[in-house]
């Protein structure tokens, strides 16, 4: 085999990331929200403070290989432990601030963590499962807030006071691991996602791509997508990869501190999940803050309604661009960009999709017979992925082995693919209803139902049938002040939906349980209704 | 260590660029211009042809490693070429169409090319050389015209006209040879750069950065940027990966035809030499074509001056970005996108640089004394890089070694780094003028000399000194008509530069002479001076 002459071994970490910070990136800026208004660090100022920082954990021995664990909302010392702790060899593990207390003992146990890193407004949060932590060694406090009970406490800002200027950065392997986070499964426990610095530097990459997010040197990113889910998307390490500022929100993620954070700070790309966006739609239609500064913004973690997106766009000027990932993709796999040359309805058709497989990426649809579904944007069937930065195995935790085969990580997304690429989701894997041997999408149902104007959120699960193993019943919460009837909302789906999808029973709910990342939490609702307390209403003949 | 459990066995490789064309970007498509028209085909298509090259390529006996060479200009069947050939695992060597006889020879036969696919309109240009092709098996003909007296000649469509619909594509390694091409020094012999698949792929993801050509699924690109001149950029393969069109423009290079091509296709990106631009810029403001489809011009090659970038952006709303590489760079080094939050004045300041250093690329200054310089935008060394897309060695050329050291490559180029990291070339470190000690940037005072409204032209050369061992030489060529005088350009310098830069000798000449690929080449000019044939006006006493 005859190789190429060029620099095979130029080390592809975060280092490198954050030498760029320093080098060139010295002017961007971390701009963070508190109580009292923002603080505010230029790049080159973090950067000091990420050397003092990683020869703290140093003097607490923290070793290569260690996981030190954070538990905090997006800040600048969050952003710094997202560098100082990888660049040094340690782990980085983002702990989930909204996970149960038993989630977050058994995931801290699981990954052994050494030390956690804590908001001081979520000391009340952490205090409480804090002794069940066996592993920790010391909890670490941002802010000057109230230490509460935490055993073997210390202060970020005492801890770094007083280490040298410089750190003397050690040698890193490409695939050595620098973070480590889980994924909040409904079923089992949680499972470790385990990145590699060599993942984090191509996804960042990949997320700068102008077919992605598009990130420049000349962005202001408001990641509201929180640093402790997946890593922000990505963002803290491409914008240092590319030099954009950062603004982070803390914990203000209701509408309107973001509507005037956006409007301060002249934010030109925010990112986050679709109920972020409902509110701060509502906000805005009310309020007219000028948000004229915003380029895109990137929409996931859920589908993103098209009428959500339609209506920002149509009223405020704001582009929503849909992308869909998973933590096993550190997350990015699509990012939903139509193609050129079309009306504004086609466009529609296309943004209304998870989006177009990013380059680096690789998908397939497998069947149930196992054999490869055609990308014909209508054969469906569970969507399999794989590429540099997606997961091939959980973190010690054999049991969860058949998610992955051949290389090939299973999503447990039920989707369909077309000739360009672009992926859309009909359902999760395990929320599709089978029904007389065919599937009917839970998701799709609920897309129509939740574009009538008297529903506020609908869930649809499976309901046993004898006849057809299952029959859809929608759990529908009604708008404030509606009586919006089931036979209404059979009649609004009719033209909308194949005839024998239309569900045969409707239950009226005061409001659809959520996971804690905010997902319709469906296993809720099936165990109320296996336990007889999901009232319904049977329609007038549907089918 | 603890490993990442990401997936690092992924295959970086054509093969998955060539998979994206096949599989999501069947649609877009590849226009050639002709004599006649144009001619056009659908990535769906071409790949098909792709598959059908591969076989006949194996039928002709090459295999992993061996060398097929390219002889043409920018064409459908050189991008056929340009993937064919490396995903079946060879070696695609793009020779430069505009080298000296004696240079091909030498290069074919260091290369020991297997095959040589030329464009019939070529012929007349390789024929005289062919002969003296010592291991070239086969002449390959692209287009129906006359193969003239080239020995062993087939023809491109018949060779690919009886193969199967599909190739066996083989399992590449990320390291291996995928392309090849040869640096047209103007000292010694030209010297191999041999490509990786993996520094090919990571450099088409680079190349599709926001922040540096910013290609997307939406772009049609022109690549004016020869494909025998390093890859033209990388954009047959970043066009690949993300799925732009490409527009092909053969041979058609001036600006009547080029401006034709951009308004009939709607070109939304192109890349090019400046001169190319200098000669649209004429063309457009006669005949005003509507070139408004225009997103991006990528300017490199060579500097681009200031005044023919405000000229576009003022007269005709075409924004021209700079960018600055080497054929040992694959070529993409830096690309001059300005900060955010800048007066229109600060902005030209950045873009009127070779641009900011790019991720996954590395640079230093090294200064005469081997230590490093200081990123303050003024002090100057010359200016060494690394990356995963940088060489660390020619091929098989032991005599150039010199060239790269502790896995850097020395670029020869003399120049600073602002503390954004914007490189600023002051000179090629072998034009640079040492004079008493320090030294005069040759490139500088051409710059400055050629916005005089009556230069067309100007290079500066370096000529002996007795006191101060060199004094710079302007070689100037007036515009048409003008008679502007020695003494009117050193006033016209005077405001311009310090005061011992202004040049105490300036000859008037016809023409400046230029390598193959249009560069000035001063070793001509030298050649003259020290024989004597290089008449000059000592102007008034300058200094």
């Amino acid at each position: 085999m005859l190789e190429g002459l060029v620099q095979h071994d130029f080390p592809l970490n975060l280092q490198h990331v954050l030498a760029r910070m320093r080098s060139q990136f010295g002017d961007s800026e971390v701009v963070t929200l508190t109580a009292d208004g923002t603080t505010r660090a230029r790049y080159a100022e973090v950067c000091g403070r990420i050397d003092r920082l990683a020869g703290a954990l140093t003097s607490l021995g923290v070793e290569q290989g260690d996981r030190v664990a954070t538990f905090g909302w997006n800040s600048q010392r969050h952003l710094e432990l997202y560098y100082a702790i990888p660049c040094m060899g340690a782990v980085l593990h983002t702990l989930n601030i909204r996970l149960f207390a038993d989630q977050l003992t058994y995931i801290a146990n699981h990954a052994k963590d050494k030390l956690v890193f804590v908001d001081d407004v979520l000391v009340p949060v952490l205090e409480k499962v804090a002794p069940t932590f066996e592993t920790v060694e010391k909890f670490v406090v941002m802010g000057g807030g109230d230490c509460g009970e935490l055993p073997n406490v210390i202060r970020y800002e005492e801890l770094i006071a007083d280490q040298p200027a410089n750190f003397d950065w050690p040698e890193l392997e490409d695939n050595q691991a620098a973070g480590l986070a889980y994924t909040s499964g409904t079923t089992g426990n949680p499972k470790g996602v385990l990145y590699s610095h060599r993942s984090q530097l191509l996804h960042a990459f990949g997320t700068c791509l102008a077919d992605a997010m598009g990130l420049t040197a000349a962005d202001r990113v408001l990641p509201v997508v929180p640093m402790f889910h997946v890593n922000a998307w990505g963002i803290p390490y491409a914008a240092g990869l590319i030099g954009s500022d950062l603004i982070m929100p803390m914990q203000f993620l209701q509408a309107e501190p973001l509507a005037k954070l956006i409007e301060e700070e002249k934010v030109t790309v925010a990112a986050g999940v679709p109920t972020v966006w409902l509110d701060l739609l509502n906000y805005v239609d009310e309020h007219k803050p000028d948000l004229s500064s915003i380029r895109t913004v990137v929409g996931g973690g859920s589908a993103v309604p098209l009428s959500l997106m339609q209506a920002f766009q149509e009223r405020h000027g704001i582009r929503i661009t849909q992308a869909w990932g998973m933590t096993e993709m550190s997350p990015l796999g699509t990012v939903a960009r139509p193609p050129a040359g079309l009306s504004e309805d086609e466009q529609w058709r296309y943004r209304d999709t998870a989006g177009r497989i990013m380059p680096l990426v690789e998908a397939r649809l497998v069947t149930g017979d196992g054999s490869e579904a055609p990308w014909d944007g209508e054969t469906t069937g569970e969507l399999e992925v794989r590429g540099p930065w997606i997961a091939s195995d959980y973190y010690e935790d054999p049991s969860a082995r058949d998610k992955f085969h051949d290389g090939w990580l299973r999503t447990g997304d039920i989707a369909s693919i077309d000739s360009r690429g672009f992926v859309k989701i009909s359902d999760r894997a395990k929320d599709v209803i089978k029904s007389g041997g065919e599937w009917i999408s839970s998701v799709e149902l609920e897309v129509e139902l939740m574009a009538h104007p008297d529903v506020a959120e609908a869930a649809v699960i499976a309901r046993p049938d004898e006849r057809w193993q299952e029959r859809p019943l929608a759990c529908v919460v009604r708008k404030a002040g509606s009586s919006v009837s089931a036979d209404d909302l059979i009649e609004h789906l009719r033209p909308r939906v194949a005839k024998w999808w239309l569900p045969d029973e409707i239950s009226f709910i005061d409001e659809v349980p959520k996971t804690s990342v905010g997902k319709f939490d469906k296993k809720v609702l099936r165990k109320r209704l296996q336990e007889g307390n999901l009232e319904s209403e049977t329609v007038s003949q549907p089918a």
